[in-house]
């Protein structure tokens, strides 16, 4: 299993771990398979959309505050139930295709962690299973 | 392929199946490799969440309830869109990381099945893979 | 890899993929792994829901866009920031069971790729792994 290690700066920021993923597939020895990222933390998720325009990321973290706002119901005493909620709606475990050694994504997209309830120090998992 | 049989108790029910995943994952026999939780139900979801404060559950679920509401412009009979919605939302498949014969999630983290529209018998699909 | 080419109508548009993904596996000859579905697109999304009654389909466009509407305040010049975050609510990455030579899937389960700026020219990739 490879770790991968983040520092986040703010309550919400998504960090392109693209290149970090494409550099453990490589180094990883394997031809044909799958890749599971998993994110051990329950104000972070794991998600793949567009990396060309960083305006997407943007937008995208503007409607999660709308989804999933800050609610005086909420019972939680952290105050962060909010980013618990947007844990689950994104999710926290993706699997890619390794073909041909090379890690399969579209054009467009990016792999990314998604820190809602930062600063902090975190963590992502990340693990082989070849054909 | 293994199952889990649960018996929910109301229309929207969180129940922890951590230690259910973890006693499967150690009979299981399996060193290192991956296990995919699966949902066959189509108003039920799976995710992954803080287990330690309970709060955050009711917290989730109420967040739901707003994110996912009952609209009058419905059109399936049975009434219970906004459980179909909120499975899609959370998602009913998921990927978790077995490492040295351990089950690998965060501290804080518990693996749930979540309800939208019980009481009913439910089953969980769990399959281990080694690398 | 194999990969499936679909042809989406309309912006929003929810197309069962069930019996491509079923053929797949048949011809594959694995006999118990697993299956991950992808797609390679920002725009688009896999998810399972109820294949049966088509007004689930309806009612779940019918939320998503109650759920992620175009604001005002979106930055993307392409206008589509709408569709990225439903894509990454949906979810792009779904891992199904293969059991004794057959997709394991719930009695009322449909496997969907969903359009949420279309029309367009899709791919969905699919890789099977063998326990």
């Amino acid at each position: 299993m490879n770790k991968l290690n983040l520092r986040t700066n703010k309550k919400n920021e998504i960090i392109d771990i693209t290149e970090d993923i494409r550099r453990l597939t490589e180094s990883s020895g394997i031809k044909n398979g799958i890749c599971t990222v998993f994110c051990p933390h329950t104000t972070g998720a794991i998600t793949i959309n567009e990396a060309y325009d960083s305006s997407v990321k943007t937008d995208l973290m503007f409607s999660l505050d709308k989804i999933s706002p800050v609610y005086k119901e909420f019972r939680h005493a952290e105050g962060n139930s909010d980013a618990h909620v947007k844990s689950s709606l994104i999710g926290l475990s993706l699997n890619l295709i390794i073909n041909k050694e090379k890690l399969i994504i579209g054009q467009w997209q990016g792999i990314f962690f998604v820190e809602f309830d930062g600063p902090r120090n975190r963590e992502v998992y990340v693990k082989f299973i070849s054909e």
